[in-house]
């Protein structure tokens, strides 16, 4: 990573601009075999304050769809990285596959997140069918935002994915969206324009929707996560 | 319950037509002072042969909205009731505030259920803004029809239940609803008609999903739940 011009480009990028940059990446995990796939948060000063590698890995076989099997090239993560600050609020990493586990996000939030992330590249068919539900879902059931910056459109030749970027309020209202593919055999490669969202995060929203709906949890019964 | 004139004329409803019926009813605590909000299962001869009683209570203070405090009146039950066999396949029971964690039907759906159930009253404004969300998020990630039975309508004076019945595919399809509430101030008492969905679930479904997206879950860096 230390010398990827992508991520230095980023480091540079991210410091001349004074905003910090949230990218995911893969970078050669040990013994050389895998790649890890790994989210990391550059500063506004250009650092790299925090790194998270995806914990689930996606292996589906969707008939008449996809077939894709992460594990064949990716090491999986070991760790959920607790909630680092940032100027926009205590934020929670995750990545695509891990939007449909619920326990990291429950332990994040129980760690004090007010934000949550999931960059992720969705197949067409699951996009259409879970991509916007799962992630409303999140941002309702953890009273956080949700941020989700998704690759749209044809890649790599035959890969086309759903994209739907999306900022959700902690009430689970849509703030903004993105583009998404409805046809995925229509897509062609560099068919698409990269799209921005800006989106103001007010936190008061998240204290007042936990205030407005305690979620008491029974950990007498179930386990903390 | 032995001597309710409503669950007895149930039991017998269910004998006599040879169907099952899930039905939600308040009964007395021990110590006189409280009711158990209580979800059960009366089998198609008849017999009642589970009972979940309700482990999440409802506290909520919207502001300009509902103000309700089920803890001051419902004593809170201290158990998951696993999954129980029904002749449309094996059922989690959860009962309505049940449905924002993530955690009882994820302990349901590691016990085996195909189906979760979830009784509800919805107020208006979290109906709006949350049920059909979090339902779809429940089927979706257990991979398992979700069926939600809802009041509807303005009951005992003043409150108004959102109402929007459901029944949820283990894809998260939206297979049937009713009708539900826009305009809680437009609602009088006894105002609606009762409404039946009548869907087949095809249990194939469950197994097909499951099969497509397997969720192998890291139970190395989270609680099993």
């Amino acid at each position: 990573m230390t010398s990827s011009p992508f991520v230095l480009g980023l480091q540079h990028e991210a410091q001349t601009a004074s905003l910090p940059i949230n990218v995911g990446i893969h970078e050669p995990a040990e013994g050389g075999k895998k790649v890890k796939n790994t989210l990391i948060w550059i500063n506004e000063h250009g650092t790299i304050t925090s790194r998270y590698q995806k914990l689930h890995l996606f292996d589906v076989d969707i008939p008449g769809g996809p077939v894709l099997k992460e594990s064949n090239s990716v090491e999986a993560g070991k760790d959920i990285v607790p909630p680092i600050d940032t100027p926009i609020g205590k934020l929670g990493m995750m990545i695509c596959f891990d939007l449909r586990f619920p326990e990291i996000s429950l332990r994040l939030r129980r760690q004090g997140a007010q934000v949550l992330v999931y960059p992720s590249a969705f197949t067409v068919p699951t996009g259409k069918a879970h991509w916007e539900t799962l992630l409303r879902g999140r941002a309702i059931e953890n009273q956080a935002f949700v941020i989700a910056a998704a690759q749209c459109g044809r890649h790599n030749g035959k890969r086309v994915s759903y994209g739907a970027s999306i900022v959700i309020g902690p009430w689970g209202e849509v703030m903004a969206s993105s583009d998404r593919v409805e046809d995925a055999d229509a897509e062609r490669e560099g068919g698409r324009e990269p799209q921005l969202l800006i989106v103001d995060l007010d936190l008061d929203l998240v204290e007042e929707s936990r205030k407005k709906v305690p979620l008491l949890r029974r950990t007498d019964v179930y386990p903390e996560i």
